[in-house]
């Protein structure tokens, strides 16, 4: 992710050889995106993927598919750099907008209209993210499908004809809780894989290793970090006293595994200091869930990814000024 | 608005011949800063908003000379570029600073020398905002504004003595709604103008059609841009099930408004793909009011016009990523 | 603070002179992070508000100790440029994360843990800040530590184990209030000094006097200015009708201290202009202070030193656009 837009603002992508109109390049862009979703620009990894949320919910399934075509697509119609496109950076937003609008709000004809409208506007998003953190050559990561998804979300309570599902939840005043259940074997082994199938909404197990097969697929590398964000985000939660359900459904660990892929196997050169700069991360990532999360909780809105983008952006902006750590070179 | 801040940055405006104790110098460009809350860099248009105003209610009048003579002064005492106060640049947050402060708050002493603090503020706000986005070089449009007076609605809640109408909205968790009343011709035509008209807190189709005359004087293309910002903005709250008392005053639509002008008729090269991305942007404008409004919900505070500025913002840092969007040339 | 920014982000300081091993110095650095607390890079005035902090609680006293070592050799393991570890710049917002922390959450084993984790993440966020804010050369002040600890008291409302006290505010949802109390001389004579004193959350008269014995021996001018500036605060809040129990315990106060602080010595050349500027700031800085305690109340968190950063950064940002007023030189 960070490799394309750096590439591109320095101006060294040359890519004119090929026409428009060639399908399986197409594929192949969109496919990527479905792989960006986990940093990987890997088209198998996005094909594995695909074939996790299928095996879960061909409904959602068939969303990515729309959401991804529609950014790309948009991407396209506006004349975006053809490399950015390619590396699939304009179609994983629309890929988890796409999910996210059918997770939480009713699958009728309008949500559908909603879908490819929500899809198109995360490609504005997206570029105008582009433009923003370009002064500091930091990725958008997954903030236009976060901000453009919240956006549908709120609008429920204006809107009469916006349905929500009962997975939306309802807008409440945080306050301190309870210890609620008890974690087990089984919470620990349903977490962990969750965890990995939470990155796109899906609650099942079997997504989470078919996850992770596509992952290793890629880099085998991401999918050990992604294993060990899991673990980590799931561990400090038990620590801190969350609620067992919580922790049992993935929901403290789908913005550490993005963090740990991020930071343990994208990013950085591998070493001491980068090391424990990941961890401290990814630990710090189950803390930002847990505020970001009671934070929306008046407005009755999800934390999705947020956590995960602003970790991120965190510790990436704070990089240049510890010398300790070095970057993987931006050509690769 | 734009340009100014385009050339003041490339440093090109030299404007050195004239003196400062030129009262008719003084009033043009307050009448241009009244001008340019509808994005018109032009004193005619201004004096015809303010003949709308004063129709409608001689106390929001007096207001918004006050409030543009306050903070166009306070930018003259402080040494601002002569250049950009005469372009009114310095005027258009305190006119609605003062319009917005006494309208959601109780018109006593206490208020009015709020104002002339406010409006004093808005002006330091402006120049933090010139400096902030200058990087990007992209326009504050009324971001001062709004940030100044959601400052002063907030604060109702700690200073005993400021006390706020009927008018402000109390503060409630958002959630679901039903849809309310029955959309007829007359909610169309009523919202259709208070939509132009709500841009300075007016609620008066009379109001809107003299703004709609102001626009005309300026740019035909304005007016038409206005009016079609106000209908879509209209269509697409009715479309999505909103409350019909809200389409009827106007709300879903002096955002609609203002984006619609500023993309159709200020910022683009009028082409196909341009009036594409207005539309887009006009469409989008609707949901984030919806979003904002239910957003600042648990604050009880209103939306003023934080919805254009975010679409504006967005769709302006997004355009350098697609080519096929042309800029209006920045000296014009 | 600014001067040592700057200094770096020109790459002028070169300081290799000196060993890693220098516990004089290490000890030097720490108390210089207590002193930038108020915006003084000065040993001996970290001293003095170390001893007015342990005057009234050891324990807080202990953990801004510890908090200051922790983000400082956090800085230092990770390689950050030695002139700014020596100048406290790593130290300040650990010590206020410390004792945050410790102020709004039971003193239990986990809790000094958190202390730990929290002050080290001070670090990182302290880092992010000085890159994202090195583009207009503008300062971080405590905005980490606000953003750090806040992040701790939201996660309150998921983690079991992390246990408030009856100190961190109920979540809410804000509404006008009446006037509460008569301010007498004891409240403006209480609050005077408490507002001081709450820079550090003391509620202690004579900690107050204890700082400002601090600042008189690291600049007249900062001490006059932070008692000009609990004044106005003070002044403003009953001017406006808030609550007198928050007047008297300094809640009005400590924002506006420094705010005049670093308006009124540390910023601008003093004259006319900018001692007007520095007045606008420091009475904004009570509006702000409602503000954004009123905005924070649905989350149940506390505005700390938030209102200070928001108005500096605002005043600081507006300032190039304003000709008369002169920034003291970067190298002093």
């Amino acid at each position: 992710m960070t490799t394309a837009v750096r590439l591109s603002s320095t101006g060294l992508v040359v890519d004119a050889e090929n026409s428009l109109h060639d399908l399986p390049r197409f594929f192949d862009s969109m496919l990527r995106g479905v792989g960006q979703v986990m940093l990987q620009n890997n088209s198998y990894a996005g094909l594995l993927f695909l074939i996790g949320i299928f095996y879960n919910s061909p409904l959602f399934g068939f969303a990515v598919l729309l959401g991804t075509i529609v950014s790309t697509a948009t991407a396209m119609l506006l004349g975006v750099d053809r490399a950015l496109v390619r590396a699939g950076l304009f179609g994983f937003n629309g890929a988890l907008v796409a999910i996210a609008l059918l997770y939480f709000l009713q699958p009728d004809a309008l949500t559908w209209g909603c879908v490819i409208f929500a899809a198109a506007c995360s490609t504005i998003v997206m570029a105008a993210m582009l433009t923003l953190l370009d002064v500091w050559k930091v990725p958008a990561l997954t903030a236009p499908f976060v901000f453009t998804s919240l956006c549908f979300f709120l609008a429920t309570a204006r809107f009469g004809r916006l349905q929500s599902t009962h997975l939306l939840p309802t807008a409440g005043l945080p306050k301190a809780v309870a210890i609620e259940g008890v974690v087990t074997t089984s919470t620990m082994i349903e977490g962990l894989f969750n965890g990995i199938a939470q990155v796109f909404f899906q609650g099942s197990v079997i997504t989470g290793i078919l996850f992770a097969v596509g992952l290793i697929i890629s880099s085998r590398m991401a999918c050990a970090t992604a294993l060990a964000g899991s673990l980590t985000g799931l561990l400090v939660a038990w620590g801190m006293g969350a609620a067992e359900p919580a922790i049992r459904s993935g929901a403290f660990g789908f913005n550490s595994v993005l963090v740990a892929i991020a930071f343990g196997s994208v990013f950085f050169v591998r070493d001491k200091v980068s090391i424990v700069y990941a961890l401290l991360a990814t630990i710090a990532t189950a803390f930002v869930f847990a505020a970001v999360s009671a934070a929306l909780e008046p407005l009755g809105i999800p934390a999705l990814t947020l956590p995960f983008v602003l970790v991120t952006w965190l510790f990436l902006f704070a990089s240049p000024v510890f010398p300790r750590l070095r970057l993987v070179s931006a050509i690769d």
